[in-house]
């Protein structure tokens, strides 16, 4: 059995992590943290874990959580997930980490995107973009991945094999993404009050969401030249899923047929991406970690939507996928 | 014009009286109050209203308001109601108060429910219950109205007609009642936190919420004798709404028939309740100040189920219908 | 009194509108149609009617219907709405058209978008495109106004003026909109059954969507040129409101304050739409008829973002503005 | 391997059933069918299935499925799903039927609530109820489990320990459930039109719900006298869950410890059944076969508040807990 910690247990991620390690066979769950009084059991925090798994939320120093663990699961806020990944790592066990603090390979554009310079510089290189249907091989070497953002996922998984053959151009791509409310997290807000954003959808942080320069490096290591989106993210009556409306230019007088083609064989043998004929609704993957993408030539422009769970495939499906690369394990397990 | 005031103008009832008085013929509203710093427009505070009515939030001691308002609504909590309506009374405004702090007539069982003693006592006596169905004609002589709770409002209007003509037990009746989320407010917490309560249903404080004596206090008022009702609240993903699905006992051999015409009487001639034969559902009250009531006996109890809108019947509605009462104007006026 | 009456009175714009001149000081209800049988009252069919409005659903040919109403709104479906309207024009009463009919300018784009050959080629001329901030002075002078879909309305508001003042490339504008199911009509269907499309968002007929020519040929005459825009809508979880995100590219150096200004100016003396500088949620516009559009140039790229309830200035709030233009009354009254 | 079939696999409780078993390490599923013409695959009904379940549906006659699993499960709506079961019995399958067919041993009783003549009166007899809470070891004999309904079980967990113990009085039960609309099918109607349903809460069926007997008989099982709820269903704006809040009278002065203590007891070592301090929300179950169970005494009144995912421990996961003591697995097989 493979002993696993996560540390940061009371956030939506760490409760999807938790159902899906709960299903995994080679998992012994041995450590939750958080920063709470008086070690709670899980139960309290999380009532839908009740009788399910028996274990108290413990605020423990990192270092010691890696004693007790040979995967270390952060699902910490970026910031405060470098500085613990850091001892994690120094005592020597893996890491998925959720938060965008490894996720970006400069520290300058980290710095200027998140408001406070990086903690923990040295791991950046060692860390890979844990998307697994571009970057497996690294993975499988790897002792820290970064888990990729939800919005991000759901927009480098359409574009970057288009990109990488060519077929679009680089200059005028657009991501319109729309998602529930659980991409916001558990803190309540204004903005997730339900009487405020259910029965409304809202654009916010158009042009200066933080996932736009994670979006834009992957897609530019695809592309092999520089790639900056516009990406206007969108707030959705509805707890979980994102879809992305990808609009682009055809490069090279590709037809729908080319660009459908490059997609399929590019996904043929993965095992949670699906090219679809039918344009695609969140509920298609709701609860499972695919995400299906579908493609439209209209009056010239591509159209690709793209849909997942970003509790699944846009975070804790994600970090389980990882983790069964990092341990050698069927990718498949417990998703 | 009769000049109006709004004490405590940023929550859901405010807002959903500013909509409604913007339509009134006869309403001049010259004062929105806010303990918010600086004046903001009240287009700021509530986005819906930008542009509709120019006016700022202001942070004014209660005698200042009256000097600026015939009548002042108070929508403050309670405890800071008692406070500041005190004021506006002996100002010499007429007022109508959203808050419990004058619809119990004991200060003790105030007192035990709200948990800190009534600062108005003196006060009380004067303030009628805002429900016209039952005391429109002492409305009409009223200073003060303390506008009826929503789901008392929900319970009380198809209880008391059958109270009152001695047709129901007054001693085995149930309350049953679902709510949207609008009634919690507009405070963020972790229950009206949007993937906490979406998808999701709840009962919450069954046999403690703070409308069980108010319900209690009215229908005894009705009966004539002791009622002490079991009123389990329930919450809803829907904005607003409330239906409260009721169980009694008939009493003297009541058939469904005899029940339903007494209804039917009683309400006959006024204009926002309604007898129904299908079993209503809250989406028919929506945005109206109606009340919907069905009728069914079933293995010899009463069901009755009744549904309003609780920002409308439930609050602000009511608090124009009890408005127009006590100036004389038609009593649908803007309704 | 003005007398109206509605054709196909069944359905939820009908309902909305019944809502609006119900509160209309200078209306009178005449006659509601509808093919069901045997006269129901209209509150047997909208039950948030009962009690407020007594009339029956009748069967009546549209002449009949002339012969009762000064002004007719037309809420049937496209092709049976063009039937009827001949009828009643040729009867001598106004019309106000809520289906396609008359939108289109061009009998041969009607029938290429809409499968069938249009019925009432000959009127086609004389209706004017009910959009007041653009056509008020024609619309005054109509006897057919072709009241404008929900999605046009929320694509043409924000980019006419910006495109009449030459600010925006005509050939590269985005449409990519956000609609509430109400707008897919009344009539039961897999994808608006509520354990399909609640908790899910999706997008449908990208580039074959109906309102892509109305948006086109108002834009075109709007710009002086022609545009031709991309449209994606989508479908999202909640009754009402229409969101468009739209992206264009800007011209001449325009910057996003010389395109805000434009706006501003433009819309300065218009009673519903409004220029906000926060991203603005369809919850803000939600049971008004108005239009909020915010502005934003990110990389070089202008995206606009419009809200409007889909049920009102989308199709029944317009209806009343349009009417009350038809009527020389004030504009905004009842709305 | 264990080969499975599911007869009638288009609905809501066949796909969640398919999730599950996809899941299940012992189970083939080999066969699955529909009226559907020309075979077309699970993912072109069940679209979230695509690329997890190569299967096409077919329209094969039971006997035919029989022949090709040890296991059927039945998702045929009532009347038609007798007819089919009968065949499979006879050709030596075990079945687990999730339509109402079994539930009622008394086949007149069945006729007055379904309006038609049971079709398989002989196999009434041999039928055992699936609530292995209750009935663990006759299901572990059974050839042909009546798989329970949603809203039975609801009600059933919370009361039968208590009834069986005499704690509470038989004769004064009220069950007021709130269901999710994927209890209404898969078939789209005017109630659940999203418009209609979505934004409101509906009673229905008040006293004349099918399911009614179901619970009177089980319970009566358990109290060993005649029990006979009041049983009020209502239509809450959510996919899924269940919670129903149940108003009984202690008998021999139990006191809210004592009921508790037995409730506790009962289900100490239950898998799936939780008795839980604070007042549940469904969504701690969503998901998951658990069913919550908290209880108050208010005003002398038991109030018991349930609640389970309808389409898991209400129907599709209590099938696969059933077929795991079918066949001697391990009961928490694949849930």
């Amino acid at each position: 059995m493979i002993r696993v910690a996560i540390l940061g247990a009371t956030g939506y991620t760490a409760l999807e992590l938790l159902r899906l390690l709960l299903r995994h066979p080679e998992v012994e769950i041995t450590v939750l943290t958080s920063r709470q009084e008086g070690a709670p059991p899980i139960g309290s925090v999380h009532p839908s874990l009740s009788g399910r798994l028996e274990r108290n939320l413990r605020n423990l120093a990192p270092a010691e959580v890696a004693e007790q663990a040979d995967c270390v699961f952060s699902c910490l806020p970026h910031g405060a997930s470098a500085d613990a990944v850091r001892e994690v790592l120094a005592a020597g066990s893996k890491v998925v980490d959720f938060s965008a603090d490894y996720r970006l390979t400069d520290a300058q554009v980290y710095a200027a995107w998140y408001g406070h310079p990086h903690t923990d510089v040295e791991n950046i290189e060692q860390a890979v973009y844990g998307l697994p249907e571009l970057y497996r091989e690294r993975i499988k070497q790897a002792r820290l991945v970064a888990n990729p953002g939800c919005y991000p996922t759901s927009a480098i998984l359409p574009l970057a094999p288009l990109l990488r053959a060519g077929l679009i151009e680089p200059g005028e791509i657009i991501v319109d993404s729309k998602s529930g409310v659980s991409g916001a997290g558990r803190t309540p807000s204004d903005t997730t009050h339900f009487p405020e954003c259910n029965e409304s959808v809202a654009a916010y942080n158009v042009g200066k969401h933080r996932h736009t320069p994670e979006i834009d490096q992957v897609l530019t290591d695809a592309a092999g030249r520089e790639v900056s989106v516009i990406f206007a993210p969108h707030l959705i009556p509805m707890d979980r899923g994102i879809l992305s409306t990808i609009y682009a230019r055809p490069s090279r007088g590709a037809t729908e047929n080319d660009l459908r083609a490059v997609l399929r064989e590019f996904y043929a043998a993965e095992p949670f991406v699906r090219i679809v004929d039918d344009l695609p609704a969140t509920k298609h993957t709701l609860g499972s970690n695919s995400c299906h993408i579908a493609l439209r030539v209209v009056k010239g422009r591509v159209v690709l939507v793209s849909c997942l769970d970003n509790l699944v495939k846009g975070a804790s499906g994600a970090a389980v996928q990882n983790f069964n690369l990092l341990f050698g394990l069927p990718e498949t397990t417990a998703l």
